[in-house]
């Protein structure tokens, strides 16, 4: 997608093939920086500090961070040193341990001495097809926006979405803001509602970022605002990212997710979550007690960070001193409360049977 | 209740009667000070700019508006135009259109050398009856804890509550924490969960510190992860105040109780509505259709004040340049999602029958 008007992905493997810039997420909204990663350490340390975040980008960044291990040390041990400490850095994404995983089986397969390059190639192609698969998620979503804009004639479609989920948070397209991209490509007219989406305010300073790049109207709500807007008919679909999806379609997604979908149920409003095959786990049946749901730092719901007027970036307290805090960064909406899961294959329900088909040879549920 | 371990109330009228000071609520939780108030159009400024703010506590300040008024001219025209003046500054919370009228309704009636007196007597009044009906919610509301905590022995009562309904929304004792301070005078052990409540932070900045005042334990949590805490068994209850209540229990209140109310309803969490009987718009059948939403300045989204390492208080921007926003400031939470009413009178069903038995000599509905 577009950065300053350039045609960009968040990472950039190095042509000698010893190193991986990243676009530094923490200095966006306000500044454009990049990190350079020479180690897997360096990559660890990325994906743990949310200088990259997003389910799709921190497996493919985890992917190169094993391609920098099998430079320095590709024997069996160092690769599963390496994709173990990779695995343990956020718990809740599952294609952070999908893409290690599928790095790690092809790796220790060939000899160590073919490793290195082959590391090179495989996270490569697993970049490339983050960016293919999101540009399909964005195909079959625009199907569903395209219907419903039939019936709002003569004003723009107004999706809300919450969180990150676009470019940003892969290699290209994004998930749930694939089909918005595509809206705007064909001339379909969208606003976007963006959810602020605190604590770490992905929503206010990548998403509207994001989108201003791409020069798609939109505007930003507070997560509190999006059910009276829904109440209120001002939004016709609600379209999210995942972070886990489970065999039957509960789904695991940054925390508030579950409150939007309680109110676009509440409020007859179409809810689709955006998601990638490898954000599936199909070993997992019941969302709410298998999922791990990652606690993060107190710090980042008493403090925060922005620009002051004179252009500084500076860290504000927003609570008395000693004031505690308790951060879950995601939770989990039930299956019930989703209208369908928007895959590379199709459009199909959230249930067992829905998911289930997008396996079969012939995909009876979907379009 | 407690400020500095000194009993205070929230506003505190002059001896010689020509003045009003306020705690200024804009400086909390990082300072304590306080406005003087001396003519109308300082009141109006400390209502409209939420130097004071939460429904009761605006009504007391803007009858007081109407005192000062009476000092330097207390005919009918000059009186008629601060009541319109101080009504029109905040368009949701009922209270203030009801003290507003009730001062002028006493005043009109008197002649005009007499108002001044009047005036002062009758908003000192409208302040004592505030804390009296504040601290009878709180007695009808410990009951309801009370109950709930037989189920949970052994552990606190955990509590969530969304914005500032607390001491520092009225002259004192609060509406939906009046019943946590009740419980904690009791022996009972309660924890809050503390909504931050974007966009103006009424439950990082306030809420958080009127519980650390009054050493209750309690934990802030951003919007998002309210409807996560009660999937998880981790509330036992959620107590709101509001803004305006319609004859069928429609509760409008801060933006985002909607969204909490859908929670519980979904988790099977009791939601309470801490209501005043001031609170209540009888007039009104439909909140959806009949209340007035205050729509707030996109600044207080974009932007954020809060205190930085060296203890000076910076506004900071939160999204890129040029970002729209938009700030409803309060939703409407449909009766069906409203456990209870909690008012002076005792606790009643948020319907229509349950509102009209506040009325009756012998309330049925009431306990």
């Amino acid at each position: 997608m577009l950065l300053n008007g350039q045609p960009s992905r968040t990472l950039w493997p190095a042509a000698a093939q010893d190193a991986v810039t990243v676009l530094d997420q923490r200095a966006l909204p306000h500044r454009i920086e990049s990190v350079v990663l020479h180690t897997v350490d360096d990559a660890v340390h990325a994906i743990a500090e949310m200088v990259v975040r997003g389910a799709p980008l921190i497996g493919v960044t985890a992917a190169y961070g094993l391609a920098l291990q099998a430079r320095v040390d590709a024997s069996d041990a160092a690769l599963e040193r390496a994709a173990s400490q990779l695995k343990s850095t956020r718990p809740t994404a599952v294609n952070l341990a999908w893409a290690v995983d599928r790095m790690l089986a092809q790796l220790l397969q060939r000899k160590p001495m073919d490793r290195e390059a082959t590391a090179w190639t495989v996270a490569a192609q697993l970049a490339d097809d983050d960016a293919a698969v999101n540009e399909r998620l964005g195909v079959h979503g625009v199907t569903l926006l395209r219907s419903l804009a039939q019936r709002t004639p003569g004003r723009p479609l107004n999706v809300l979405t919450h969180c990150n989920a676009g470019w940003l948070a892969t290699v290209d397209w994004g998930t749930a803001l694939s089909p918005i991209y595509h809206a705007q490509a064909q001339g379909l007219r969208v606003h976007v509602w963006v959810d602020e989406t605190r604590p770490r305010n992905q929503g206010a300073s990548l998403t509207a970022f994001e989108l201003r790049e791409q020069g798609v109207p939109h505007t930003v709500i507070a997560d509190n605002a999006g059910g009276h807007l829904m109440q209120r008919g001002q939004v016709d679909a609600v379209i999210v990212g995942c972070d886990r999806v489970t065999g039957c379609g509960d789904v695991a997604n940054k925390i508030g997710t579950y409150l939007k979908a309680l109110a676009a149920h509440d409020c007859g409003v179409p809810f689709w979550v955006a998601m990638p095959l490898s954000t599936l786990d199909r070993s997992l049946r019941d969302g709410m007690a298998e999922i791990r749901i990652e606690e993060r730092s107190a710090r980042e719901v008493t403090h925060l960070t922005g620009r002051t007027r004179d252009g500084t970036t500076v860290e504000v307290q927003l609570v008395p001193d000693g004031t505690q805090a308790c951060n879950p960064a995601f939770d989990v909406t039930p299956a019930r409360l989703v209208t369908g899961l928007i895959t590379e294959r199709g459009v199909v329900p959230a249930t067992r049977e829905g998911i289930a088909g997008l396996f079969e040879e012939r995909r009876p549920g979907a379009h």
